[in-house]
């Protein structure tokens, strides 16, 4: 089999999309090859831009091309609920779900102390400081349902609590062991909905 | 739902992929946004300079970055045998198969009078003109093993024959009304091997 190098690196560089395999790789090239070249030509300066304009929102740390991100900056949004996640990806599941007006705050993932994530590796400090001088009447802890998800929620509950902000987890009707970005708009809303206190 | 406009255009442009549907190229956007902007970078700078350096192979037109591909260049091919092919997926199908050492001839599909495609627009006469004052013993017709690659088979077949030209189909041992491309190795190599005369 001999690809010529240009296009074995262009089959190279297509697996490094995440759920590529070897064989859509090489579909893909061929197809941007031999009848889109426009899309390819116009996906490059989409992923260029992208990677250049795209940073994270000052306040609530999710992706953003503006230094605040449209959530936080939209006047209508409740400033009394705050609802704290793992990632980006959940902050889209949970607006696409619906039914949430508070705001966010994003970690960089859990706690994972075997792989040396601490609180200041995921963002804890970053949070507190966000929350200083703020007036909060709720906080809802919505990171995943897994054991390190939990984990991470209640060590950021034992933090807030003597706070006197009022910390809750988002319900268990998420299944467990499961990942909020995967889990359906309805069982999202109906979690967020039916939240309970913690501690 | 509100992405901002990059990520939006990101999704957008991610979709254009050939099999990346909407949910997918979410996640794939935010992957690269998150975790690998460097992969994001060099997949944009590898599109740029495949979709520029990728052209035609000016002999047997299948997809090459230098002016005659690396098949056609190679001295220890056999000359003496021609297999005719779709597209540049089915050289590369049929270079992975192996066992076959003669040169190839790459149309632009099949016929299709109803889109309007006739031999003029799937390159028969450049075909016809790359044969000529050749010293050809054998051309195998390899198009798809659909109807539409059979009548294109046996378009070139009925022009060919008159030049005393032994022309042959591959056998069908592929499936009928598959893809070559997607026909794996053995069978294809089992079908050129078992290939027929035709007409
Ligand atoms: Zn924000
Ligand atoms: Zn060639």
């Amino acid at each position: 089999m001999s690809f010529s190098p240009l296009i074995r690196q262009l089959i190279d560089a297509l697996r490094g999309l995440p759920g590529v395999g070897p064989k859509t790789a090489q579909r893909m090239a061929l197809n941007l090859l031999e009848r889109d070249r426009d899309v390819a030509r116009h996906l490059a300066q989409v992923l260029e831009s992208a990677m250049d304009g795209v940073g994270y929102c000052q306040r609530c740390r999710t992706l953003s091309e503006t230094d605040i991100c449209n959530i936080c900056s939209d006047p209508r949004r409740d400033d009394n609920v705050i609802c704290i996640l793992q990632s980006p990806a959940d902050v889209w599941a949970v607006e696409q779900a619906g039914g949430f007006r508070g705001r966010y705050f994003v970690l960089k993932g859990h706690l994972s102390p075997i792989d040396g994530r601490g609180p200041d590796e995921i963002g804890i400090p970053a949070l507190l400081d966000s929350l200083t001088g703020r007036e909060v009447a709720e906080v809802i802890l919505a990171t995943n349902p897994t054991v390190e998800g939990e984990a991470t929620a209640h060590y950021i509950a034992n933090l807030l609590k003597p706070r006197g902000i009022k910390v809750s987890r988002i319900a268990h009707g998420v299944p467990l062991g499961g990942e909020l970005e995967f889990i359906d708009g309805g069982t999202l809303a109906h979690a967020l909905a039916g939240r309970t206190p913690i501690l």
